[in-house]
Parts: C-alpha cells; structure tokens; sequence
C-alpha cells in the first residue's frame, strides 16, 4: 500500500498472471520474458509548461523531469500527452538542430494566412488567433510514445516539441497519462 | 504458467493488486488516492454519426451523449476515438465561436485544390474525392483524450470535431474504446 | 460481483472481475459479454520496414504479417504504431486505388517547397530533408488503431501507410505496441 506515486518493485504480494510479452526484432532486443506477471499501472499528472514565444520549441527535458521518476517503473507501456488548448501543437520532430524548428514556424505562418490578406471571419482574438486554431489541427494537440524498460522509446533524432502559434503566449497546460505494467 | 504469448480465456482466479495512483500538479488536484486497488477496464463501442453537410463540425455532445454512463465509470484511463473513414477526419479544436469551424473549411479548401484546375489521378469518385483523402490526412482518423475522474479531460476551449470533407455525405461510424481503471 | 459497467471504489479483494464491455452499436454486433473476466496484456514489437522509395506506400499486409498472431489473442483493445524517424510518417488513407497514393504525394511536394526557392535553413542533409521533417508532422509519426475480436478494427477502405519523405530512403524502425484483453 505505498503512498508515494512511485512504482513498487516488489512482487506483488499474491500470485497473478497477468499476460505479457514483450517480443523483440532482429534490431532491438526487449528483454522481457514471455509469461511475466504484472498488474497494469496507470498514472496521471497535469503539467504547465510555462509561456513560451511563438514558434516551436524543444521540451522533451522538461517533460522528462516531470515523468522520469514514474517512467522508469513501466517495463512496457504507452505514454500519452495531451495539450489543453486549441491554439498550440504538439508534435515529435528533430531533436539536434534548431533550423528545423525555426524552418517548420516559417512553414506554418507560410502556410496559413495571416493580417489583412487572410479570408478570416473569427477575428475578434486577433489576427494570430485564427491562424493558430488552424495549425492546432495541423499538428494535433495530443501524443502517443511507447514506453520500453521505463523509458520512453523514441528514435535517436525524435524529440518533442511544443508549438506555440499565439503571439502573447501563456503557460500550457499537457495532461500527461502512462499506463503499462 | 504459460511461457507462449497465448491469450487465456479462463478467469483470473486470485487476488490481484492493480496498482495505480493519480498524482497531482500544483495545479490540477486529482484526488485519486495512491496504491488503491483497482481492475483495468476495457469499453468499446460503434457509433454511427448521421450525414453532416461538408464542413467541419462539433459533435462533443453527440459523443458524450453514447459515452457518458460507461465514462463516468472510469477514475483514470484514455479515450479513443477512431473514424472508419478516408473522407473525413476527427479533430479538436474550439467549442464555442462557430465562426473557427467555417474558417477552417475555408482553409481546408484554399490549400487542396480542387475541380479542373487540381493535379490528381485519382478523380473517378469526383473531384471532391482526392481532396477528402488528403485532408483526412492532414487532420487524421483519431483522437485519444484523457479520461479523469469520470470525464474528458479536455481544455475549457477544446472539443471534438467531425470534419466531412466529401459534397455528398453518408453517415460516418466511429469506434470508440475506452480503457482506465 | 456486479453485472454493471460501474465503478467500484472498494479495494479488489476476492477473485477478481477484470469489468470490461463491449457494447454495439445498431450497426455493428460485438458479442463480448458484459462482466466478462480478463486480464489486461501488453505485448510490445519493433519492426524493420526496408527501404521504400520516396512517397506513400500501403503497408497493411507487411504490418499483419508481424503481429496478427499477436493480435488474434486480443478480444477488446487498441493497437498503437510508432514511426521512430522524422523524415517519414504514418497515416491512414485508402487501401485500395494507388493512385491516391501518388496524389498524396503530388499534393506534399506541392505544399512543402524544396529546392533553390524554399526558405530553409536546414539544409545541410539535402534539400529534401527540411521538407521531409515537415511531411512528418503534418501526417505524424504514429497511429493508434481499435482492436476487436483479434483484428485491426478499421474501415473497408482504410489501410496503413508509410510516407517515405526522403530521397535517399533507408529502413524504417517501428514499433508496434498491443495493448487489451
């Protein structure tokens, strides 16, 4: 019965089967046994994110620290981050060099019109508001990551990114769900 | 003791501990209580949404209305919400100003081009056919949402959307899976 | 032993009822019983798909062929697919005509601009690896598809594609993660 979120790496105290099975390619080796017994686990956690500019940001390290802790007791699983709002994104892309963020907000703004130009009927917020509403969709506000050995199992140049696309931004809200075993 | 990956249809037959905990932001306060014994759940169902006109459209409360008792069984878990369609596609976005449904479908349409003066091959189902493949693949089929405490944990602000991207619609059928504990 | 789908907030502590359900729409039958006693199973995969030349490739058969095994021991649950790349992208669209395919691809390559003409910054790997980055999110890297009765629950025309967005295309690592009951 431990009261702390963290996950219990004693045995559970009577026998159960739960069903798992962690298969491996001829890539990578998932070292879970067939046959393993273990409980699903959920956990769940809202996180702000404070304001960041418009543009897209790199926030996989804040997310971690937010997580690591509960991460590393999931031998298996999926994560799930799911932003609050409708006028910000998230999305996985490069990790390494920031260009690709700074190329990927000259996309967006090229992409959707914004100011005078733009055939907006909702305006009232703004001429940023629309425009971000549409990129929102674009990219989506939610993201599913596999969990492996209580690590989120990303590839080597994936990173998550937050992308702001309000001019006068405020903090964000990701409600951040783990289940697996 | 089954060593293969087989699925056992015999009921679990001891005591099983399912952990799972809840914890809290500084600024949500989910009040789950830590190490409380719970059974994951599993809830799926097909929903058939009548034809809406092209467009995008907000159907939170048509969902809501088909989910809502098994929802409010569920302390923690996620929502899936997946559209069996090529033509059409789930998002979320803005709940209140109806004018941000229009200016997306104006969007929508200003960025794929249609009729004669559009590139496709693909024209044998109309030339609103090739460009609802494509906008479904922009917006996407799914949605995965935070359940919390009986609820979608969704922003104040955000809601689900149906986006009909073909002239002539049929009604669109939804798979809705539920998993929490 | 209750019949309900509700919630118990009572610690499990006799045989336990995993409570799971899978309710029917007018439309579709799925027989899973009420009340029915199972257990949650996670099973987790990576895949090597070999290299596919630049653009939108149907890989439904290659994906079964990993994991229906796996899957047919699965009543009730969701199938979660995860690209680990950032130049390529997974989505849904039709399984049929691949000409939508090509279109698909027509349509990014004109949206995405590459070449002498485009504004990027990031352009040390090659002119396509800007605008391969941006393909990745908009479609994004992962699907998560509803799994019945030991099958991927998706439409008649849906299937599962791998958009290449790179020139130069090597294999691609994803993983495929099976959770339900």
């Amino acid at each position: 019965m431990e009261a702390s979120f963290g996950f219990s790496s004693k045995p559970v105290s009577v026998p159960i089967r739960v069903k798992s099975h962690l298969s491996s390619s001829s890539v990578t080796n998932l070292p879970l046994k067939p046959g393993e017994s273990m409980a699903a686990k959920w956990a769940q956690k809202t996180v702000v994110i404070p304001a960041h500019r418009r543009g897209c940001h790199l926030i996989t390290p804040k997310v971690l620290r937010e997580i690591e802790q509960d991460l590393s007791g999931f031998q298996c699983g999926l994560a799930h981050f799911f932003l609050q709002h409708t006028s910000a994104s998230l999305t996985i892309n490069e990790n390494y060099d920031s260009d690709v963020q700074a190329d990927t907000e000259t996309f967006l703004n090229k992409i959707v019109p914004e100011g005078r130009s733009a055939p907006w009927r909702h305006t009232l917020e703004g001429p940023d508001d629309m425009p971000a509403h549409i990129k929102s969709s674009m990219f989506g506000c939610s993201l599913t990551i596999p969990i492996t050995e209580g690590r989120l199992n990303m590839g080597t140049w994936q990173g998550i990114w937050l992308c702001e696309h309000r001019d006068h931004a405020t903090p964000r809200k990701i409600v951040i769900t783990l289940n697996g075993m």
